[in-house]
């Protein structure tokens, strides 16, 4: 690689960089454990790596917990352009739509985009990989990225199931099943601590 | 594994998740690209294993990209404790003291001790091994922790170079040699850019 097409291969990386810097500012409906404020969707992404790191003998059979992490640290990028659909808002409509599946798309050509053509292409089949939760690894992404809120608002009090009057039997469908798709002990484990706020 | 030892792994798998919630409210002396306000550690560690993933082209040979990944998502984790201790504050004697690493070695006994015991000696070591910035994983996580905030500060017009007063000698000093160490050719290329800060 001559040495000015090293300086622009890493000019498209930083310029990729800089641009993530922003889901810094993107607020979730869940706030962070001490109920202090919403989460934003980039510590929130940290913190999903970190659950994919601490709880790797949750994964089932066939599991690359690195690329479980890789997946992670890019899941929401998207969100930059798009925002946070929260999972319970509009009555669980909103999450998942046709409309918000077509904007993530063109958010995804945008900020992937930005990278040289290698790392553009690999970061985004990973994401769309996330995205369509077939492989284990992606089942078992999704799953994490579910519990995490749901022990986010067992510990900030209800969190919002408050905020949008979640039902349990909303909580099991829109929630449960897809953490226990994924990882049927971690679903076990926080439901029968989700009783008391569904009483 | 027993239903009730499972159980109370779990739980200590969850009691760490749920303390290291906490590293998203310690501040750092940078800001965010946009300025808008001062970078959490949390974040931060999300950004900087994005940079891991981004920039893993430039990783000298023997670097595991996986491990560097792993190592930047526990990095900061002894500030939940200690609290950042910025590289240009105390005219650059606090960070690396000998009381401050003896206060992050005190936090890490207790942080990584809620984790069940594997997983506490395995992230353990692998703090110690990033601390001690001698492996080529660790050579070059750091590398990316000192090119991080050197990009906020560009994109932010100056950032901390202003608040802290720091001169050319001192930001090759204290941050353009761990940069090169592990990754002389983002050095190259972010020093270039420094120029109009130091004019
Ligand atoms: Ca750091």
């Amino acid at each position: 690689m001559s040495a000015a097409s090293g300086d622009s291969r890493l000019g498209a990386q930083f310029a990729f960089l800089n641009e993530a810097d922003r889901l810094k500012s993107v607020l979730r409906a869940t706030t962070l454990v001490d109920g202090s404020r919403p989460e934003n969707s980039g510590e929130h992404s940290w913190h999903l790596a970190l659950y994919a790191l601490v709880l790797a003998d949750q994964a089932g059979p066939g599991v690359d917990i690195n690329r479980v992490i890789r997946m992670l640290l890019i899941h929401d990028l998207v969100e930059i352009d798009v925002g946070d659909v929260p999972i319970h808002s509009a009555n669980g409509l909103a999450h998942g739509s046709v409309d918000t599946m077509a904007a993530e798309a063109k958010a995804a050509d945008r900020i992937f985009g930005l990278l040289p053509p290698d790392l553009r292409d690999d970061l985004r089949a990973l994401w769309e990989e996330f995205e369509a939760a077939q492989t284990p690894d992606a089942v078992f992404a999704k799953s994490l990225d579910r519990v995490q809120p749901v022990m986010a608002n067992l510990m900030s009090g209800g969190g919002t199931w408050t905020t949008y009057k979640v039902t349990r039997d909303q909580l099991e469908s829109r929630v449960g099943v897809k953490i226990a798709r994924g990882a049927p002990a971690l679903w076990e484990w926080v439901r029968a601590r989700t009783a008391p706020f569904f009483g």
